[in-house]
């Protein structure tokens, strides 16, 4: 029989998976794929460093737990691009129910007692709505739009992406949590869209 | 001028860079080496994960927080790997010193009170003395033992680790902070050292 210990590894080792779920953005120098879980560094990152751009009452290191776990479903569902499908298949029912299944196999390799730490606290994030989770939810969104930036495109040539599109599947999200950032990166990247007419 | 937005997004996007920095250690599967992005989320993760395990006192928060950014130096340092040249060179002077001045060029993005508190943090970690950073260096050693595992060998093969090597440079560190978990640890691979006579 497993003892506390050997479910808190079976937990963390079967984590390491989420090494090999590529995303649709590229990384930094366009180089190859970003993986869901050096992503997921990247908005723990953001959590804290963008505290100060957070509505007031948001727990940033909260929105670091949540985002260190958001992905983990992916290991089982694979990562699913916000622009794919004309942007309708990241929200789909078959999607979050699959993703639902995922938590409940994935956290609960842990004891009990964690599990519904974790699983509460995912569900949280997918709720979108105390403010740490649509603070996380803003990050969330905001990152790969800064990557596709640096790499010259990335996951907007690969979809036709139209300034548009981004307002309604990025933009709304980015700004109900970080207004004043979602300002910010959209003058960086109007040039961008403009320069092609889209 | 640059405005405060700008220097919180400066940071973040030279975060970036850390995708690009290969450790010494295989992912799960051997398909590739890991990265040092996806092995900080992996430690931050870990450090939520096994907070149970830590001496009392430990803030596994404050831990977190260390294991996000601790890494970041190997932007400009590249990773040192702990059993390369004999064991000898992760903890040279040379080695400190070109950390300590990427810490000062990668947080000096930050505005000034947030780069303070970063550096501090990095600091912490570094010197190893404070609950949270003993239980954040564990973590550290520990996860590429567990993932050398999995992945058949990894590193241990390339440079020829013995168990007696294992332990000066990797086990007393990890037992430091979480003596149980480095009990655990052993008793998983020491079949696969006497396995090799080593
Ligand atoms: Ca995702």
């Amino acid at each position: 029989m497993s003892s506390r210990r050997d479910q808190l590894f079976a937990f963390l080792l079967e984590a390491e998976k989420l090494k090999s779920v590529t995303r649709a953005t590229p990384i930094h120098d366009g180089s190859r794929r970003e993986n869901s879980a050096e992503h997921s560094w990247t908005l723990a990152l953001y959590a804290l460093v963008l505290a100060e751009e957070a509505a007031p009452g948001v727990d940033p290191l909260r929105a670091v737990k949540m985002l260190l776990i958001h992905d983990l479903v992916e290991i089982d569902v694979g990562d699913v691009p916000i622009h794919s499908q004309g942007g309708t298949a990241h929200d789909s029912a078959a999607i979050q129910n699959a993703e639902a299944q995922a938590a409940k196999r994935i956290f609960g390799l842990l004891p009990k007692d964690l599990c519904d730490e974790l699983l509460t606290l995912w569900e949280e994030f997918e709720a979108a709505e105390t403010p740490a989770a649509i603070y996380a939810k803003s990050l969330d969104r905001v990152q790969p739009v800064l990557l596709n930036q640096l790499s010259g495109g990335g996951s907007w040539l690969d979809y036709d992406v139209t300034w548009d599109q981004l307002q309604t599947r990025v933009g709304t999200k980015v700004a109900r949590g970080l207004p004043g950032v979602w300002d910010w990166v959209q003058a960086k990247i109007r040039p961008w869209f403009a320069a092609r007419g889209l």
